[in-house]
């Protein structure tokens, strides 16, 4: 059942957020950093790599909005995401391959005390995060579904964070109310960090004011709208990464509202 | 007013930097490492990312020109910049955010003691290079543009760089001479990097063997010509770079020459 | 004279490795990571870019494949090189510049005790590493191919790796039998990492489980015909780079074997 426009409606949303042009800091991995870039500015946001000790926490005070990604987490980067969450901005976290790699899942562990306003991983990550251990290699990160929006509504009464699992299907939740988002292509996997890619997307809907279940939101539909668009015709994944930019640029709020496959999970 | 081809003629720099192929050593940001490879080989010249302290020193002594860029420092290329500009070679700063991040904005004083042969950012950078001081948020980036020739001209004597100061116009100025050039489009600010992309072709003609003056303008040029030809259809912003990367190559110099909107300022 | 399809059957390889999905390591350069990750991708491969000391070691055991590439070393991804060799994965070295800087020199040099599976390299880069010594600015990167194919089939014997230089034309050793492919296509220079993502995708046709010659032989043709179909129309860098991503993807085994051109060297 698709809802209507209210409570979440990704139309006002980006509407909402190509006037704002929010001001979204980034501290993310080596892989997506140019991409990462390129697909913010598409939107519409404003994107800055500022991700040094010395400089990351003084410019999260005038961001809109900070991303901390933790694909490729250098020394530098992890002292620069301990200064930049340490003033408590409105925040997203990306735990890429918590529980698989040692350095990022403590990391994660002491981010966590500085209150993400969102997370958002796969299912193996937001298991990771919610029960604090290793997950394990044998935890397919589409699979399980049911049991993820437990473990998401879980995790977001716990941390006080809104908690997005994507996938297939993607989950969101604030703890009280769950969302399915049943937009995205299987194509959107053979480009390199598309989960990377729909964080930043998140956070750019933060920066732009909305409440983080609406901004959570938004951003994965219009991540799976622009994909739908992207992938039409079946391009190979070259032509496809480039055309998914060019979606970014040119969905309409109407477009993206009517695109929306949302409903009550 | 169009100028003669002389003393800035874009076209026989172009063909000059094609014979030439210049090395062009790059310590540049994490953001625009691939794009900037990229556009100098498109363009013909030869990148060599080399960055690290203890190998960018010597390098630079071989390379034909310098670029150093301050969009996200890290120690390392902090202390490769400091290498790479000490025996001063031909070298181009590009003062990224200088004025508004604390560490570049003492590295930019520290480096600006070896004499960049060329200074290019937007006009809060230069403003902030110039007063040595915090420019502050007011400064708009586009605006006060009969001010900013100012600016550029004085700092172009004080430091005896040319300084280029980019925006909806561009102005280059050598403290005696300084030249307008209109070419570009709004598209330009949809890709991330368009700043230090144009840096990097200054780095290119610097290169070639060119006075800094015609060097900086004819880059600027290029810049704007190719982003013309990139734009046309009006593309998303996915296409308009990949066009960008083939304007770059396909620009021959006559074209170069014909579409160069370059006045004195 | 082209050889039949065994012993190096390219078709089948790509085969294995669309079945495998395998788990590629990659230690790699700033200019072409995200490059690399999308290449991989394409191709059918899983990259995973765990480049920190601390998570480089653990990792290397489970990934099918390491590539260690050392085009832009800094001094964590040192450490992470030597960690990720250190329990002897399956690997393979790509010495960017070794030879002419003097930080990945001494690092090639210590990382070969560690005993490379394949080593890739242009000429120069393979001379440096056979003979320990600078190489000097003389060697051509294409040229001496007669000479090169003694120096790759000597290396090999010495380190017991296959080792393969590239250029106009590519040649693959492994000390007792020595390999010609001519595929491939100039524009392939125009792109930047080429070079890097040719030993990227030998990185993926070894963690598929191939015998280190035909991986590398695979890897080479593949590279090659994805270069030929993309360069069709002779379209710009950037449209080349774009349909090279497709040619990876949609490349069948029938259509690979069809196209190599190896022989005997």
């Amino acid at each position: 059942m698709t809802l209507p426009a209210s409570p979440l409606s990704p139309g006002s949303a980006l509407r909402a957020l190509r006037e704002r042009r929010p001001l979204v800091q980034c501290i993310t991995n080596a892989v997506v950093t140019g991409f990462t870039a390129n697909a913010l500015l598409a939107l519409g946001a404003s994107p800055a790599m500022v991700d040094l000790p010395g400089e990351a926490g003084p410019f999260s005070a005038v961001a809109d909005a900070v991303l901390v990604n933790l694909g490729t987490p250098t020394a530098e980067q992890r002292d620069a995401a301990r200064e930049a969450v340490a003033g408590r901005p409105r925040w997203v976290l990306d735990p890429v391959a918590v529980g698989v790699l040692p350095l990022r899942t403590r990391l994660a562990e002491e981010l966590l005390r500085a209150r993400p306003t969102i997370i958002r991983g796969n299912a193996s990550e937001i298991l990771a995060v919610a029960t604090g251990v290793k997950a394990g290699r044998g935890v397919d990160a589409d699979g399980a579904t049911a049991e993820m929006t437990g473990v998401a509504a879980s995790l977001a009464l716990s941390t006080r964070a809104v908690v997005a699992v994507t996938g297939a299907i993607d989950h969101v939740s604030d703890g009280t109310r769950t969302f399915a988002i049943a937009n995205g292509h299987p194509l959107l996997a053979r480009i390199t960090g598309s989960g990377c890619t729909a964080t930043a997307l998140v956070g750019a809907f933060l920066g732009a004011g909305l409440p983080a279940l609406d901004a959570t939101a938004a951003a994965l539909v219009l991540s799976g709208v622009a994909c739908e668009r992207a992938a039409r015709g079946e391009p190979g994944p070259g032509t496809f990464q480039v055309r998914f930019l060019d979606a970014l640029a040119s969905i309409s709020p109407k477009e993206l509202a009517a695109g929306a496959k949302i409903s009550r999970a």
